[in-house]
């Protein structure tokens, strides 16, 4: 798929611009390497951009150089981009950059500068006798990004639509007799044959009392008869996510087994039956929580019921219980978020049913459709 | 093979000990992941750890309780271990965890914690009026992992002496008609059966033009006879990274890729050559960068010549040239490093050639030792 457009750029350009003209700021420095993706489709470890009010300052270095002239050739090309070389220090590039185009007011991303790079622009400003302030700004970029715009929806369906193959290729894969990272390598193969230019994040295989871990990875353990299997796994795809996960059996499930899988089975569908607009992010995790609650599996569900999905594989809304620290915040169309539940028994084992769901005007679409019901392999 | 024992943790420990005692603060709060690792085992992408004169405090969320058990219950147990249970946000539980060990002088990593992170603190702090001080460490962690203990060592040279076979892999795959991805799949699925636990960084299968960009990743591009093909790759084993880049040739190497090839590989010697105790950073990277020049390739290389290796793929020390904000440093046994020259040409292709390096008493040791000859496949 093509990445967005001259135009998709700039009216997401425009919607941050609006947001910096309401604080008063002239510009705002983005470092977070996922928001100057989405800003101007550049893709790289490093790189400081500067949005103004009519342009758009890209500082890289060598490594990057090639790879921006191209993308500044396609229709791809982020408008009035201008680029800055980095001959050795980001930081001294950005001061030489901000004091060149002459703004002083300037937004920076506190969620993502640590205190050694802004204590750093504090002293040499001072230093310099350079009258340019420094401003903290919260997650600018991130809001916007939270209500994903057509060319990102495009993207997130298809890159969850691939992982039905994948999932095809796990459950051939996993049987008893083979190890969790032979699993593990059969599922990787199968991302890279379906496209996907990177893992979203580390592939789990975590068998029989493994799952009870919910973020192991996959070790050497031996798949045997009577195991649960939670598989856990996504490819970045025109650098966005997916994320999925079944757990199977491997041979006939045990009455056990079956309780619990049924529990967070039961859990998942009353959480992604929740989505609407309007509703909550907190109600669409209470749906979850009170089946796995009203089972008795209450505290076998300590973490959340999902997470936001797009350039980052862990983005806003979270669907987490009311926290102080977590804002709830009602779904609007447009919102793409894991529904994930889980249960974790120690010593036994574990379940976690996982799919990809957008919000939409009449409900929610579900990105994921591999087949919810319990396998035995 | 083993993670580090309990008496090799406290050896750690008692050097991060020193260091703070030194500065009069009664705990460090370390958040980089990487750094509990190497403190503790713990390996999760979450977790805050408060290491005091007696103790080690980690605080974690129920998704790790368990993993943290079985780790306390192994020979690799963190001496003097106390768990929190994190219930929701990580940062009131630190303040909850410093107030009750009653600490007030406390250093934290300003080169991880983000300024909105920080500002939290401190406003939280004072809201409650809670005498506690937050005082900016620099790499205190990192600056001990810069010299890699017995263990470390073991690690990196096991997960360097497995990149042989994947190499080989690689060489089998790459071939006219082939696709970069189709490359890349090959060299992943050799680091899967390697026992690899995880990539060390995105795999970078660049071929003809594409070798000009030296972070480029791996594409549809189809091989064919006459390209020069950069393959870099790396595994992490028991949490240590490896890292090594070939350029090999599809068909007999016309002459130009032939010049190429000759210069980076003289640079590449030159600069591994240099490598013994006591000489400076900067001094390693002139050795390959003056060959280079001699070649008329100075502008063609435009990156540095290595980053430190450990358990993050880009660590200290970094071999550059002398840079006012990467500190110039003498060698010292016990370093592991990349040595990569490279030289790119816009339009035609590039070569890079990148071993690990380990600094020892009497010069050097290569940990990866495929053969640097081109290869035409």
């Amino acid at each position: 798929m093509a990445p967005p457009t001259t135009i998709q750029l700039a009216a997401r350009q425009r919607r941050i611009r609006e947001a910096f003209d309401a604080r008063s700021l002239d510009a705002l420095v983005v470092t977070a390497p996922a928001n100057i993706r989405y800003l101007i489709n550049h893709d790289g470890s490093a790189g400081v951009l500067v949005l103004t009010a009519d342009a758009a300052h890209l500082l890289v270095d060598f490594r990057y150089t090639e790879a921006v002239a191209r993308l500044q050739a396609s229709p791809a090309a982020c408008p009035a981009l201008r680029v800055w070389d980095v001959p050795a220090s980001y930081d001294e590039a950005l001061l030489g950059c901000l004091l060149d185009i002459g703004v002083t007011a300037v937004g920076f991303e506190a969620a993502h500068v640590t205190v050694a790079r802004h204590d750093w622009w504090e002293r040499s400003t001072r230093a310099r006798s350079i009258a340019i302030a420094f401003h903290a700004t919260e997650r600018v970029v991130e809001q916007a990004r939270v209500i994903k715009d057509a060319a990102e929806i495009a993207a997130l369906r298809e890159a969850a639509r691939r992982l039905d193959g994948v999932a095809r290729a796990a459950f051939a894969a996993a049987k008893a007799g083979v190890t969790e990272r032979q699993v593990a390598a059969a599922l990787e193969g199968a991302m890279r044959e379906a496209g996907y230019e990177r893992l979203a994040f580390d592939t789990i295989v975590a068998s029989g009392p493994h799952a009870a871990l919910p973020h192991y990875r996959a070790g050497d353990r031996i798949l045997a008869t009577g195991d649960l299997v939670v598989l856990d796994f996504g490819g970045v795809l025109d650098g966005y996510c997916s994320d999925l996960t079944r757990t199977v059996s491997i041979g006939p499930p045990p009455p056990e087994a079956r309780r619990l899988y049924t529990a967070v089975y039961d859990a998942q569908q009353a959480a992604v039956a929740a989505v609407r607009p309007g509703v909550e992010t907190t109600a669409v995790d209470g749906a979850a929580r009170q089946v796995l609650e009203e089972r008795g599996l209450g505290a076998a569900f300590g973490h959340g019921t999902g997470h936001g999905l797009g350039l980052d594989v862990h983005e806003d809304p979270r669907i987490t219980r009311p926290r102080p620290d977590v804002p709830s915040v009602p779904l609007v169309p447009g919102m793409v978020f894991t529904i994930e539940p889980g249960a974790y028994v120690a010593g036994f084992g574990g379940v976690r049913i996982e799919d990809d769901v957008l919000v939409t005007d009449a409900g929610y679409e579900l990105l994921t459709t591999v087949s919810r019901e319990l396998l035995a392999l």
